[in-house]
């Protein structure tokens, strides 16, 4: 595509990151930006990331052939259908939110923009555009949810792709939006769960929480990383699967207690398996830092 | 100290490493290494990490000044007796398990050398020799329970300190083994646990399970890396405060999982609360690859 008008709407790490690749990969395209922080905006312009920053009152959302809305997950429901309503009719709305199911039915409930779920597999616990990184996507999975009707649907779903190869995605999966948020509950919002709980356990340690806190290593700093990244909970609020997936951790968390107690043997036989199980997995490796 | 005759027994990750550490940073101290492993004792000689290195039947150990206990814990409560009963009366026997009150009542419960339970806390999810790194242990923080009693019980903590501080350990934490463990759950166990229990979830995914290994990224790479270190478990399953606090675990993750059923905005409100909690901890930083 020689040639396309995107904007932009919140330029965080998200965003940025995608304003950054998308600037490096294709200088012919005209990108704005949206942000409602006014730093932020001078951030982007100063880096180059965008060609204009605006207010959403003043972006001309019209002028745009698809926009993408890179903003936590709450207002991106309030914004699907208000920023819909603003552009023109068969241009291509899209977004990143980590849950697609909500989000696809908000832009299915309107007729005038074709609105594709999108969610790229990448992320830090850091944010703002101050850590935005045109390397971010290099390589991730980008799940695109294709809308389930419509005679330009083909054509929106391809645009889409071509945004998140151009910001360097190595794969694009086609998924159902119901299939997608079973699967990313595994994937990503059980462990951000996990991972948050274990944070906020810290408190259950009582005298010994001071020390607790002098002894975390390596093996807290990573378990808990994903909890940091606050804008993975408000994806994982939107995704019903999440709740009865976190009681069967919970199960299974009392399960091995109880073990442990009863049967140590048993109980260690089961951590060694896991163990190695989860030595034997195929996950990307650490982006240099 | 200038001179001193030491043994490692158990030639992996930990042991290899910090016998790769002594004999950099200590050439004149005599380093013998025990393992059951005839091409992990052939490796470790060749690396020049020991002077010696034989079967633990055939080790010199009443040779020893100080003899480092670095095997798997279930195997290490049965060493304490049989190697200390080998050892010459008052030398020091030492250990590097993640657990303390079960090593040191076992190591109280004989009166021929002095046992000092230490725990560095540095790791990885490798294992064995091949992984082990003379940088392991740099900068890292190490529990040592000094025995209760004992007119030499001093002097075997200065010598167990002088070995890891040779080995790189910037911080030495004298700390009771129940203090030690009750806080090492929180540090350590529970993370762990957590994290084995998101491995295992992945089974629950049903036909969504091939998707979620598909989707899964650094999220969930990093939130269950400590699961795939298989000598944790064996420390956890010593450590007689993490059922009652994997059980509270549990708890927390209903109750989570309830608000974000009945309360998405509070269970936000929490979640975001703990992401901005867990960027403000200051923990180590990664060790470069």
């Amino acid at each position: 595509m020689t040639s396309l008008r995107l904007c932009i709407v919140g330029l965080g790490l998200i965003g940025g990151s995608l304003a950054l690749a998308l600037r490096r990969a294709r200088p012919a395209w005209r990108l704005a930006g949206v942000d409602s922080d006014a730093a932020t905006r001078a951030q982007a312009l100063a880096a180059g990331a965008v060609d204009e920053a605006t207010e959403l009152a003043l972006a001309r959302l019209d002028e745009c052939d698809a926009v993408v809305l890179a903003v936590p997950a709450p207002a991106l429901l309030e914004l699907i259908p208000e920023v819909g309503a603003r552009m023109r009719p068969g241009a291509v709305l899209t977004d990143v939110c980590g849950a697609k199911e909500a989000p696809c039915a908000r832009g299915a409930g309107q007729q005038r923009v074709i609105f594709v779920g999108a969610h790229p597999m990448a992320g830090t616990e850091f944010r703002g555009f101050a850590v935005a990184d045109a390397g971010l996507f290099r390589g991730a999975t980008v799940a695109i949810c294709p809308p389930t009707a419509g005679p330009d649907a083909g054509r929106a779903v391809e645009l889409v792709g071509e945004v998140w190869r151009a910001a360097g995605a190595a794969k694009l999966l086609h998924v159902g939006p119901q299939e997608h948020d079973r699967a990313v509950t595994y994937a990503s919002h059980l462990p951000y769960l996990a991972a948050a709980a274990v944070v906020r356990s810290l408190r259950s340690a009582g005298s010994a929480e001071e020390l607790a806190r002098d002894l975390a290593a390596g093996g807290f700093r990573d378990t808990t990383r994903l909890a940091g990244d606050g804008t993975v909970g408000g994806a994982a609020s939107l995704n019903r699967f999440l709740p009865k997936a976190a009681r069967e951790l919970a199960e299974a968390l009392q399960a091995l207690a109880a073990q442990l107690e009863r049967e140590p043997d048993a109980a260690r036989e089961i951590l060694s398996a896991t163990a190695d199980e989860r030595r034997a997995m195929k996950l990307p490796p650490k982006r240099p830092a």
